[in-house]
């Protein structure tokens, strides 16, 4: 008799259950549910008050409706029992955090709270805590704290610290009352299991915890902030559970949400990125992992923590527990072409392409799959939305050269897949000249699995092999892998995600394999993209910081509304 | 009762006269006559012989056509009689040169030669004799020979030379035969007088030839090949007439071609960029004349000979008799904005233009102008045709830099235009640098009478006013004034061109006057560009070099039709 595990992927806009198959990684059933509260940017549920630039918030009552909505759906959908489902896993976008009270209501859902921003759930995307983590990051720099360089030498505005800085100074009463400050995936978990239990995961790349040296010391946060010289203590917590863990088991209450027997297995919370290597079958040091969507995400395995320059972070237990998982990322991809379609594309190729019966993504790639290898003479920064790795440097702008009058629009579309590609070699090369070796790369995301052109580019460019995860719900698959360890073997599912990855990950038949001549050219081409890379992104020429100042200046400030 | 003089302008589609009244300037009537033959670059007239790649041929028998054709009907649209008209004068493309035989009868007349390309007018444009500019560079580069400096380090494919030897090289026969080598504009003139008079403008920037030193030396043609040895004497003349002289009267033949009587005055021939200078007023040092069109042409009179870097030549004589003629150039101007609508503005762009009622040039500019200086963040190299000045180099390219997810179509469109500004500033700063002043600028052409923006940006980026011709047919109200010249002032004309210009130049009131606010912004900018141009223009890193290297081996020779 077949037993399944569901993993839940909480996106964006929208959380997705899949029901998967044990021991195959048939993905026999899916829901999607978009979260009733959208993203909040201007005004908070009353519509009466308005958030400032740069918020962005969630309200954590849709996180529970995508429980009880889309697993319900699954199991519906797929005609099966709730007895055969024996785990249960989920991921979420990350660094998303919530203050919850002790017992563990998310402060927004009192009355007293939900008028006040700084109550809900912080998304990921939340950019307003920016000038905390500027202060963060100078006053560690001054310090010489150590743990900057396993964060390529940056605390992102992104992440848990700036976060919860920026509700003791904006909404000091919202810190003193929280109990917790929680990242939304452990707390989901937490209704599940009716336990918090916060995993290495988002500890690690978030919240600059640290297996062996835990977090920063008292008295860096004490430099940074007074209050928060035992934040630690009092909001966060020392206990940190390593990925691959059973977090506990459904309560009742959770089993009725979700249409679940009581007592099921749950795993410890994950990271959208992070758990799609298992799920590619990636468990072992070697091999890297791109997930492409409008960004790309790269993991990697490693014996021995190595300080990769411009490397998002490195966590022990952070990917797949035994192992370094690093972490590393380019800021602008699918958003890049995006762009190009949105703002360079003109008429008459857009009329060509409805012509044809293509959209004008696959027109173009087919225009630019006809180009050699070099033949556009031109050539790329991929900076449009600055560089996260090996730079870490948001001010950095995209540069295109080599234009002609002869230049065509899918000759540009190609020079920027291609300065993608390049963006990846670069984070490549950084691993492996730091001491983390890469082997094999892998890839899964919507432009992995749809665009055979990119991934013939990245393959020829790397010079290496890629290999394309066959699922299109990569993350849900590898939480409902997390599911079935944490069921473990007994109750028919794994005793660790090594096992379950040999049985359950799944990739495509195609491999996309290096054409030596087209990677000759690109070598050279490479070699020309390094040195503008190194040119103006070390320093060397700070055009684009200066034109970035010289903007700034210019515009006079918006009106306050 | 009024005088009036024809100015008869020959492009390189089309030939206009224009009939312009004595003392005012006034045009009083315009006929445009497009070539019969057009440009000829695929086959001969005949239908069959076929033209190889890079070839541009017109055929002498439209100049005529031309005369016949304009002349009489500028003469019966304006009503007055032939008598009333004193002077004609001519300006032409260059270098647009053709073999003739003894009689001045072109080669391409003959039976025997007219299904010879070799044997018809190679037009400026035509670029296949680059092999042999290659091989005069390198031959005068090793000998050392002065004359090079005085060219910018260059002799262009499209110049006198390369196109003759590679005739002796091809056609040896038509070489043989011809009697002549001469510039259209002073074939056109010996059909209008009987007489082949060679003018200083063509002779200087296109026939390496000097008012002091003559032409190179025999030496000099002898190391290119031993047939060229007597150059000079076989095929050209050393006997040049300077810009603003009489070439002689009408002939009784040419009289009855045009409709105007025998003995009618007719000036020296000229080049329609360098007989527009007179035409804005200028006829003394200090004053920049920019001719705007695909291209820029500059044009500006000094006292002294100087070697300024990078400049297209310096001619005695060559633009204003007793002055040294400098030129200049920047080969992407109109042509730039041409290939960004066509290639780079998205159909939403021309949808919303059109719903306006606007071309998109009025649309794109109208939406660029509400930018502020330096708004865009944006900042480009204007090299999409190479650099002609200060850099002497077809083969660089154009660099768009500071792009970001935010950059809308006209922030492009803008950064495109302050480019070729930014260009312009390089050149008057080369001029001023090599101690040739330039106190007033002047502008002429499509761009100049119809772009407000973009010569307010001018204005701004060169911190300096700018003055723009009233006439859209500069360079035949040019020429109509050196016919006023040539008549003489005893037959109701001028005695010399600074004469002409103080009654019949003609400027329009508005006057572009630098924005001090933005004109401090954009030397920041300036500065920026300027760093960009010197590290890629000079060698320190030659990407663009390379890129056209591996474009060229990428690409598969084009089967031979």
């Amino acid at each position: 008799m077949a037993k399944y595990a569901i993993g839940v992927d909480y996106g964006t806009q929208s959380g997705r259950a899949v029901l998967v198959e044990i021991g195959t990684g048939r993905e026999v059933a899916t829901s999607v549910k978009a979260y009733s509260h959208s993203v909040m940017d201007e005004f908070l549920p009353d519509g009466v008050t308005r958030l400032e630039h740069d918020w962005a918030l969630q309200h954590p009552a849709d996180y529970l409706e995508v429980l009880g909505s889309t697993i319900p759906a699954v199991l519906n959908q797929a005609g099966i029992s709730a007895e055969d489902v024996i785990g249960i896993g989920i991921d979420f976008t990350a660094c998303t955090v919530l203050p919850i009270d002790e017992n563990r209501n998310p402060l927004c859902f009192a009355d007293k709270y939900k008028n006040n921003p700084h109550a809900y759930v912080k998304l990921w995307k939340h950019h307003a805590a920016q000038e905390e983590a500027n202060r963060l990051n100078k006053i560690a720099d001054e310090r010489g704290d150590a743990f900057l360089q396993r964060y390529g030498g940056k605390i992102s505005s992104e992440w848990l610290f700036p976060k919860l800085w920026q509700i003791a100074n904006e909404a000091p009463d919202v810190y003193e009352e929280m109990d917790q400050f929680v990242e939304a995936a452990d707390w989901v978990v937490s209704q599940l299991t009716g336990a918090l239990k916060r995993n290495s995961c988002t500890a690690g790349y978030k919240a600059i915890w640290h297996k062996q040296d835990g977090y920063p010391a008292k008295d860096f946060f004490k430099a940074l902030d007074e209050r928060l010289e035992n934040v630690v203590e009092e909001k966060l917590s020392r206990d940190i559970y390593s990925i691959g863990e059973k977090a506990g088991e459904l309560t009742d209450w959770a089993a009725e949400l979700t249409g679940l027997k009581p007592g099921t297995a749950v795993a410890i919370a994950n990271v959208d990125a992070h758990v799609a290597a298992p799920a590619v079958g990636i468990t072992e040091p070697g091999k890297l992992l791109m997930i492409m969507g409008t960004s790309t995400c790269h993991i990697l395995l490693g014996e021995e923590e190595k300080m990769v320059p411009g490397m998002c972070g490195v966590v022990e237990d952070g990917v797949i527990a035994g192992f370094m998982g690093y972490e590393a990322g380019q800021s602008c991809v699918g958003d890049h072409f995006e762009w190009f379609t949105e703002n360079c594309v003109p008429k008459a190729c857009q009329e060509e392409a409805e012509k044809l019966g293509m959209n004008i993504h696959q027109y173009l790639t087919e225009k630019a799959g006809k180009l050699a290898v070099g033949e556009s003479g031109l050539l790329a920064l991929d900076w449009w939305n600055g560089n996260r790795s090996t730079l870490v440097d948001v001010d950095l702008t995209g540069v295109l050269l080599g234009a002609t009058l002869q230049t065509k629009p899918e000759e540009i579309y190609r020079a920027l897949i291609e300065a993608t590609a390049y963006g990846t070699r670069t984070i490549v090369e950084a691993f492996r000249n730091s001491g983390v070796p890469i082997h094999e790369v892998y890839a899964c995301g919507g432009i992995a699995e749809k665009n055979a052109l990119m991934m013939q580019i990245y393959a020829d460019v790397l010079d290496m092999e890629i290999r394309i995860s066959a699922s299109s719900q990569t993350p849900a698959l590898g939480s409902a892998m997390f599911g079935a360890v944490a069921a473990g073997k007994e109750r028919g599912g794994y005793d660790d995600i090594k096992e379950a990855a040999k049985e359950m990950a799944r990739l495509k038949d195609v491999v996309y394999r290096p054409n030596k001549e087209n990677a000759t050219v690109y070598k050279q081409l490479f070699a020309e993209y390094t040195r503008l890379y190194d040119y103006f992104g070390r320093g060397e020429n700070n055009v684009m910081k200066q034109l970035k100042a010289i903007k700034k200046a210019s515009r006079k400030p918006i009106a306050a509304v």
